[in-house]
């Protein structure tokens, strides 16, 4: 990616405050201006070098802009944009980190069709599959990208040279990047990301608090994301909330057979399940 | 603990083979010898300085001992006790690292009222928390137990001289100990161990296989455990199996709260279970 004068970034937590590390960092903008609800949070993002002005307003925060980064709740992304959209110059183009992708996009592209949208800003949805159980920009990484998957989610109407140009300032950062409509990005995620939250609290909402000095690396691995934020994770589980309904539903009917393998002290039978997740575990690797 | 002669160590894996290297790196014991079904395992335990010599079978194996620890599959671990008793000198300790301890300890204590036991010989269980996923004495570690607890489970007749004795010799090689009834052990780590072990494998196969390249780091460590041995983890389910299937209801019932309040699309209901479960997550640490 060509250098940029100015990236606005809108929310500068962990995953804002690494995309402004990482701006710095690899000298990819010359300005990265910081916008968010906290003072505290932009002053602490302003002294880690992750962004290097703070701006006091939304529409004020995009007036220089050539690129915007809205790295809020999922449930404010959209509107978030709808509001900043009209302080764009032509050309500026708007992304998000937003953890659900279909909801967010509808609503981007209905703000879009409303008389104050500048017809020349364009939105390309974006999910850097990249957080993990810590928030805050004193947690922030300029690597935090590297080698990590973002995936972009074009919509009807996008313009392929602005889904090139959000993919490429991914890549800017060190990441993979890989397309898909919304909506098949949030089937995949309720799988492989929203249904293991929900399973990884419901084992730590299961746990006896008298056993807790007993647990290891299994309860701690299988538990570790159970620390998230809860806010920000029953948004992202409401705004996905029937693919996530479709991915418990094959959760318990798995769980269905360890009890019933179980119930039965069927060796067999737990034996094949075991080895079954097994098998997929080791497909994944890492 | 006082240096010893002569430890053996049936069953030189992850386990058997980290405590013979501690046993080496400590100075602990002049000589660790090793007794195991697969000779490929002994000699790679033997190359890596886990013991120092190999027996070829279990009788001679034991018989210059001081200490003897089974690390063996759960389903193996009395019966191998039951086998060596004989041939070990009087006041000789033996001690295990199965991850139940009910039916262990019980079927001991059995195979000591038989005329063959010597009853010069004790047998005290112990569980260390401190497997992985991994397995084979290529990934044992001298230090895998530092910091780790082990829980030590005396039995109605066990001698507390004993009992401290095998504490001191898990605290020697880096281990904090806790002593509990074998029954209050299986019913904790039923929770803390076999249920995550349950859930994790659960989660990956419910995982769609054309999803797996969209896993992060939050699916990555829900299922990490499902890379375990499918043997080994059959044997501790059903040898743990009731006190498994009770912490399974519960899991079961959290399962459904969840079920529920996404249902109602219930912003507080989920909320609430999100805060809960990081709440008990914060309090584990690590």
């Amino acid at each position: 990616m060509q250098p940029l004068r100015s990236v606005t970034v809108v929310g500068v937590g962990l995953i804002g405050g690494s995309i402004g590390l990482a701006l710095r960092k690899r000298r990819l903008a010359e300005s990265v201006v910081g916008v968010g609800s906290r003072s505290e949070t932009l002053a602490t993002a302003l002294k880690l070098g992750a962004i290097t002005e703070i701006a006091t307003d939304l529409k004020s925060s995009v007036a220089q802009a050539e690129l915007v980064v809205v790295c809020a709740p999922v449930s404010h992304v959209a509107d978030l944009v709808r509001q900043l959209a009209p302080g764009c110059r032509p050309g500026t183009l708007i992304t998000d980190a937003g953890s659900t992708k279909a909801q967010i996009v509808a609503d981007v592209q209905r703000a879009a069709t409303e008389p104050s949208w500048n017809p020349q800003v364009h939105f390309v949805g974006s999910h850097p599959l990249a957080g993990n159980e810590k928030k805050g920009p004193v947690h922030a990484d300029a690597d935090l990208l590297v080698g990590r998957l973002v995936i972009v989610t074009p919509a009807a109407g996008s313009r392929d040279q602005d889904v090139q140009a959000i993919c490429r300032f991914w890549e800017s950062l060190g990441a993979r990047t890989a397309r898909m409509s919304a909506e098949e990005h949030d089937v995949a995620l309720a799988a492989t990301s929203h249904l293991p939250h929900l399973v990884a609290s419901a084992l730590a909402g299961a746990t006896p608090e008298g056993c807790l000095n007993l647990t290891a690396s299994g309860w701690l691995d299988t538990t570790r994301i159970a620390a998230g934020d809860p806010m920000l994770w029953q948004q992202i589980m409401l705004a996905n909330r029937e693919n996530l309904l479709a991915s418990l539903a094959s959760f318990e009917a798995q769980i269905g057979q360890w009890r019933q393998a179980l119930d039965a002290a069927d060796t067999a039978a737990l034996e094949r399940l075991l080895a079954a997740a097994k098998r997929i575990r080791d497909a994944a690797g890492g």
